[in-house]
């Protein structure tokens, strides 16, 4: 039998407003925000601008991660949204922020990371799920 | 045209030295050398224990973003390097860490985040590359 230790969704916001983006304290609340679901508080939250007037950013709890990188110039945002819990749902991280973001399209991708067999016989006998 | 606003390194370091990847303060040290390559001095960088007494961390500068998070019992960590520059070779930061934590396989994968059109005509002038 085969868990994830970790879901990790990546998502490419495209059409994004682009003033929306640009703006770092903005950007920095729409991604707390897209974490409020998580029960555990978040521990790091360190957010910067880009050379490119973009926002650069990552918000850490126990149980899930958010990093952003924005191109007004390009309407674009890349986000990754990386959980090691089985009790939350990720996506709902990725519904808020294309929302707040006004993302007219998008390309979204889930990964399972890590791999690990578990159950009888194996060595590995711990896990996640 | 199309040119990639950032590159992204997806890695799943397997049989770690469990006793390497359990040690937060270790991981830290480990992954802030992973970045020093980089022009740019550390913005942030925060670490923390697991509940499955693994690290859980992040080191941002302006031109790379390296996250971790680690299961010791698994001896796998999950690693992602991000850059939005074009001057710096992330594939520096795998080599260091997989020989670091003493990863015995892996896989890793590099993807091409926000891919742009540009070049006349185009509604995209600005690029990184």
């Amino acid at each position: 039998m085969v868990h994830a230790l970790a879901k990790h969704i990546i998502v490419e916001f495209y059409n994004c407003n682009p003033q929306i983006i640009g703006d770092v304290v903005l950007i920095q609340q729409h991604v707390e925000g897209a974490i409020t679901f998580s029960t555990s508080s978040i521990e790091e939250s360190f957010f910067q601008p880009t050379p490119e007037n973009g926002a650069n950013g990552t918000v850490i709890t126990a149980d899930i991660r958010v990093s952003i990188h924005t191109w007004p110039s390009h309407s674009y945002a890349a986000v990754d949204i990386f959980t090691p819990s089985n009790t939350i749902d990720p996506w709902l991280a990725y519904d808020y922020l294309k929302e707040r973001l006004e993302a007219q399209y998008d390309s979204a991708t889930e990964l399972r990371r890590g791999q690990i067999k578990v159950g009888q016989g194996s060595p590995f006998q711990r896990s996640f799920l």
